[in-house]
């Protein structure tokens, strides 16, 4: 006898722009195959709602809403920020898979970063050693870029377009007054440096700004950065310098700890802010010129207003392959984007082992990073400037982005 | 004999993302009295340039060029913060007047905020004194729609609409996780909270963030605002709380004023920063959750992201009207903007009495804010909503915003 199957998606840890449009992807491949598939169920906040049995009905989303859906930033079924014991005989596993046998579920879907990935992982082994035949599917996201075995992740591209974007804006802005001024961008990115480096994208043939950007990847210097900017004095007057959340030095001490005690999220990740602040301060205290420290926040996470068109269409393909390996029985695999060619830009997707990805982090190669460690070398514009194309229809109501609410 | 006028231009005070739409306003206008106007000079950074004779011929800009500067933010001329003496026999009156002669300047068009319409005071009132038939005419320009005498400024609308966006957008991304959390967005409004105010346009019939809207028209009190955050945690899970950075408490003290010593700008102003951040570690000691502060910063003066069509076209219509206005030999005259319906929004101008404007700041009605001074009226919404309307076409290349530079 032939069984239909039901899916849960979920989502987990930080928002991106796209997040939503892969689980749009998720839910349309899902109603697609309803000779296989009977409910599309969704996790409200991930897998720690999950456990709660805090779950809901996506099968009959209507078209409108899919449509809002697909454009609304942050994540539409809520997130969480949960680890799963890495002991798997701890009792949450037995816990979790009665709640699968209760709903019929055949095929997770997992849409996240690192940590999530970590949750498809400890799934997908807990599964074998019960043999358990559901399947676990990592779908990327992250604006921090950083997942290995994928060319980029889903989120990244937009986020990387709001930066290039604001900092063209703000570099517009900060070149209006006859006098000399320093402005830090202030850009997410604790251990790598992607999004920072998009901001390389803000320059045109007729504004050098962000005349400085510095990354994790290589070791800052407050004394060069100090001399640097004062010989960029002599021939530019309003300087704009972008620098990571997470720059740090050549001892390998995060340059905001100089002037904040930090804080450590459920992860174990140190909770940073205010290197921007703290460089802010010095370059008041050494050079006394005008200086302003900007923290681009959270707003480059979620922000509908520069949405790469891009960066949707791959996030919804993700979703939807993902659902593809699943019904093919796949399990234990991240779909990840596979660059076939950059011009013109052409993209292939495959399924990777899960397990490899998680806990591992990608950098930016230190062969895209110039020497001196203060600028991208072309082969970075290259690679991201294909990310931030095109621009998709965001729908609006008296004059406001309109966005999904479960 | 009939003479040929030359006019001059200049851009004064902090940006917007509209100034430049009112300087294309200006030089469309100047370019079609080609019997009038022999040439347009723009001012590199306001009358501080102007005094160092740095004047370019704009006379014969592109077509191509003038579509870019329409939607440039911050100043295509450059700005400065420079106060012409009280002091009306001062030596810098007839300096300025002999860079007039030399230029054979015949009508002044002065783009600008309070401070410039000081400016603008000044020169047509010392102009009458020496009987010089210059003319003297100030196009508002600030995000904070504090000037009296017009129903709004060029430059609000499209400020208003990027908070209203951005808090929508801050505010889906804050209510992701099933945590108690406190966000706490820092909006631009040293005095007045008109921009503040626009942050009422974020919530929808299923958002009802954010909860609490704290203007500087009315006093702060930190215990009812925690008192409040308490309360609203027995209903909402994740509360957003918008602030203007002028905030201050009954005794009129700034709120930033207790974690930070100010310092003044040039026309004597306290320069504020910090209220945010002064709440967030307040919130974070009295209540013990997850609370995180926003600075919108200089993004929400300069956005190219969230322009309001209304707001541009209003913009260029100051500019080319302030044109006319001169060549009729009006002088000492701001254009203000009448609103003479609201449904359907329609719009006159007229010439307004500078030296009423300047130096004098209108707030937010107090009948248009919450007796309870959290919130704002239905009037308010009605008066703001009109001002946000539309979505003009901004000019890309590779995928990012194109401007116009000098």
């Amino acid at each position: 006898m032939f069984l239909l199957k039901n899916i849960i998606v979920g989502q987990s840890g930080g928002p991106t722009a796209v997040i939503n449009a892969s689980l749009y992807g998720v839910i349309q491949e899902g109603q697609k195959h309803t000779g296989e598939i009977n409910t599309i169920y969704g996790m409200r906040n991930g897998i720690e709602g999950f456990l709660k049995e805090n779950v809901v009905n996506l099968s009959s989303l209507s078209e409108e809403e899919l449509t809002l859906i697909k454009t609304t930033p942050a994540a539409y079924l809520g997130s969480c920020r949960y680890k799963l014991p890495e002991d798997l005989s701890d009792a949450v596993y037995p816990k979790l898979f009665q709640l699968f046998t209760k709903l019929e579920i055949q095929c997770f879907l997992y849409i996240g970063g690192n940590d999530s990935m970590d949750t498809v992982s400890k799934l997908s082994r807990y599964a074998k050693s019960v043999q358990s035949t559901i399947c676990f599917i990592g779908i990327p996201k992250t604006i921090d870029n950083d997942l290995i075995l994928t060319d980029h992740t889903p989120g990244y591209g937009s986020a990387a377009k709001f930066v290039a974007a604001t900092v063209r804006e703000i570099s517009t802005d900060a070149g209006i007054y006859d006098k000399e001024s320093v402005t830090i961008i202030e850009i997410m990115g604790r251990h790598a440096g992607w999004l920072t480096a998009a901001s390389v994208l803000s320059r045109t043939d007729k504004m050098a700004n962000p005349l400085f950007i510095y990354l994790p990847e290589t070791a800052f210097d407050t004394e060069t950065f100090l001399s640097d900017l004062k010989a960029a004095f002599t021939h530019t007057k309003n300087i704009v310098v972008c620098i990571s959340e997470g720059i740090r030095d050549a001892a390998g001490t995060f340059i905001c700890e100089y002037s904040h005690s930090v804080s450590v999220d459920t992860f174990g990740h140190k909770m940073l802010a205010g290197a921007g602040q703290y460089l802010e301060k010095l370059v008041k205290e050494k050079l006394s010129v005008k200086v302003r420290s900007i923290e681009l926040n959270v707003t480059q996470r979620c922000s509908s207003a520069w949405l790469s068109a891009t960066d949707i269409n791959e996030a919804i393909s993700a979703g939807s392959i993902g659902v593809q390996a699943a019904l093919e029985g796949n399990s234990g695999k991240m779909i990840a984007f596979v660059r076939d060619s950059n011009t013109p830009y052409q993209l292939s997707y495959a399924g990777v082992d899960v397990n490899k990805v998680c806990n591992r982090e990608k950098k930016v190669p230190l062969e895209w990073i110039s020497e001196n460690g203060t600028d991208l070398e072309p082969a970075f514009i290259e690679y991201c400037l294909p990310l931030i194309q095109g621009a998709p229809e965001v729908p609006t109501e008296n004059g406001l982005p309109k966005f999904a609410f479960i």
